[in-house]
Parts: structure tokens; sequence; C-alpha cells
């Protein structure tokens, strides 16, 4: 069945102008189709097409499904924009299919990008969810200076900083993660984190982690620390 | 330093075309400058330019490194090309960048692709392992029959086939993995393997897998596979 994106649907029973032009004019449904809606916040709604208008489309809420995230302890991930936004919209599209509760874009010393439009990455997000059958959106903050983020007092207690240099005692990701709990894992920028950076972390409570012993990209080392939360929670089940 | 590809290096001692244009005319390396040579089976070479020709450009083997990959246990993973060719390609990249040993393009009774040239993928998988500082390249098969890779008796007795079908009884692959021991995982194409598919896979020992409760795309669900493969192999060390 179809699904739908509509934050405020239990308010306003219509879907928004883009959601209400693929419904009517791309796919063609008319009144009385049934669709699916998510408002992004965990909720499931079965619905009934009650207009179909193109700009407008209004629905009949037929049912109510709470979908709950399936993992338990949130994954937060902060991490440097990459200069190739393309390289950063796909590890937002593929952390958002495997699961991911939060994407901080970081503003670091090294960063070779300064500034993040998160319209269209927004967007992705969007189509993630719906593709992957899911009703939760990642929160996707703006670009947030990296001393801002790591003073973040709401940040849980579990705190990783994957870090380069070798010459930075670091301990393996995977062998320290605790599953289950809410964790924050910073990313940093192509030509990495500074020292002073890593050391305001570690101040505030990170640990330098690595992945292991492949040098991976921005964006391949924030899926890979998803992908491995989800691992290491689901070899315990 | 710079790192290029010459699978002949130890032969020939010269780097091949496109890598000697590569040094000689982007990068204006010149005679006397030191560079690092990898040849897709594990050895680097440190070498020294001996004749900066932009077309046959020579060197001289100063030292050898053997630099295995950094995991035991070969992964392979079998996997129906999508549709969209640079979801096969980012794919190829990540995977190389995390470290995979084999690729196999599946061609199964669903898939969208029914053809690759895999020249492309080639030349993606030797940067990424140029870009992740590995030594080896993973081996790529031309795009093969399901029959014929199921039926392949040199596959190691590891084998999941990881399918979305919930009727199907499945294991949770992170749960049955077993790192450090070699691993072949199917990944079928966006209409997933038929029954009949799966039927013969479990006749030659694969295991039916989930990843858990998100639905995955086929190129995501392949990246998993290694990205989690990994993740419990570091867990233990």
């Amino acid at each position: 069945m179809h699904r739908f994106y509509a934050p405020d649907i239990t308010e306003t029973l219509l879907l928004p102008e883009a959601e209400s032009a693929h419904a009517v004019r791309v796919l063609r449904l008319a009144e009385g189709d049934e669709v699916e809606v998510v408002d992004g916040r965990g909720n499931l709604y079965g619905c009934r097409i009650s207009l179909a208008h193109s700009k407008k489309c209004g629905v009949e809420i037929v049912r109510h499904i709470a979908v709950p995230n399936h993992w338990h302890g949130t994954i937060t991930v902060a991490v440097a924009p990459t200069k190739n936004l393309d390289r950063m919209e796909w590890m937002a599209e593929k952390a958002t299919e495997m699961g991911i509760d939060r994407i901080t874009p970081l503003l670091c010393r090294h960063s070779e990008r300064k500034e993040l439009k998160t319209e269209r990455l927004r967007k992705i997000l969007v189509s993630a969810m719906k593709q992957s059958l899911k009703a939760a959106m990642p929160q996707l903050d703006e670009m947030t200076a990296i001393a801002r983020v790591i003073a973040d007092e709401s940040l849980p207690p579990q705190r990783y900083i994957a870090y380069c240099d070798e010459a930075t005692e670091r301990r393996q990701f995977e062998a320290c993660y605790r599953p289950g709990e809410d964790v924050v894992v910073m990313i940093g920028p192509e030509g990495d984190f500074s020292p002073e950076e890593v050391k305001l972390a570690i101040e505030h409570g990170f640990v330098p982690v690595t992945f292991g012993n492949s040098r991976l990209r921005t964006e391949t080392a924030a899926l890979y620390a998803v992908a491995a939360a989800h691992a290491l929670k689901q070899a315990r089940q």
C-alpha cells in the first residue's frame, strides 16, 4: 500500500501539498482508496482518501498503529558533512534505513564544508523512512559547532569520538560499545578532528575509538557506526 | 604519499597507462620522487620514479611490505545488481573500504538488471582499495546465474541467504554468524528471491536469515552484511 508522510495528519486530515500531488497526480489515487500515513513520530495511520485534491488531499483515519523504532537505546551520530554533498546524503539515507535517531551535522576546525542546507537532506530522510517501513523520522539538527555539541548536557553518557590519529590511545569501538544504551558517536571531517577538539571531547566524557584497520571515509565511518550498533545489539537477541 | 595500483609491478617495473598519466601529468611527479604501489594481491611496494613518462612511468622498487587484509575469514557477498547502477557502485565502494574479499553479481529470477559491465565497478574498487590503505583488491566476478552460484562447491560452509518473506523461517543473521570463519551472504534483487531460489539455496546449505525489522534496500542490505561481519568480529578482539 502507498505510504505518505504527514506530520500533522491528526489535526489537518490532509496530506501536505507535495504528498497530495504525488498521491493524486502521479499515483492517480481516488476517493475511497486506502493509504498509509506516518507522522514521523512513530504513528502509522490507515486512511481512506475522502477528497482526491492534488494540493490538499483529504483523508479519513480508519485505524491507528503505534510503530515505535525496533531498536532500544537511541543512536545519535554527530558527523562533519563531507565536501561532496552526495556522500552525506547517501549516508543519511542508509543510516535512516538501518535505523538512527538523530543526525547532528558537525562544524569542526578542519571541516571542508562550513554550511549545510538541511532541506534536501530532510526530504531524503522522509523518503528513506517510508521506504524502510518506519513511522519515525530521525531528528536532523542544523549544522552545530563541535564545542556546542560536546558541551550539550542532554547527550547520553555513552559517548564516543572516532579519531584516526594512531598516536592517541583509542579503544576498539565494537569492544566497548554497550548495546541497548543510548549512544552518541562523533565522526570528524576529511581532515580529522583537531587535537584540541579531541581533548575537549575527552574532558566531556567522550571515549576516543577506532573502527579497525581500514581508513574509512567520513561518510563510511558514520554509516559503519550505525550498522555496528545494530549488529552488536541484534547479536544478543 | 601517493599510492598507485599496478598489478604487474614486479615484472614490468612500470605503472599502467592511466596511473602513469595521473602520476606524471596530474600530480607532476618527477624522477626520484617516492610513491607507493600496490599490486591488489596484498603487496605494497615503496618505489622511486625512475622515468617520469606520462604513459609508461618507470619505477624502481625500494622496499616490499606484505599487507594482508586485516580481517580473518573471507567475506563474500553475492548480490543482485540494482536497477540504478549508482547504488551498486557505492555499495561496492563502501564494502571495499570496510573490507570484503569477493563480490559476485547475482542474476536472479526477479533481477531488474540482467546485464552488468564490470569495468567501471572495477575502477571503483581500485580507487576504494587505495583510499582505504589496502593492498588487496576484492575479487569481482562477472554476473552469474544464482543456480550456478548456489551449486559452487568452492563456497565456504558458512552460507546465508537474506530473505524478506516473513512466512519463511529465518534466523537472525547477527546471532548465528560465526566471526572469523569464511562466509558467503546472498542478497536478492528489489523484488526479492523467488521461493524456488530460496528452496534451492537451502538444499545447498544456505541458512535463510533476516537482518532485523528494517526493510533494507538491496545495496543497503549488502553493505550491512559486510559491516555486521566486521563489527561482530571486532567485538571479540
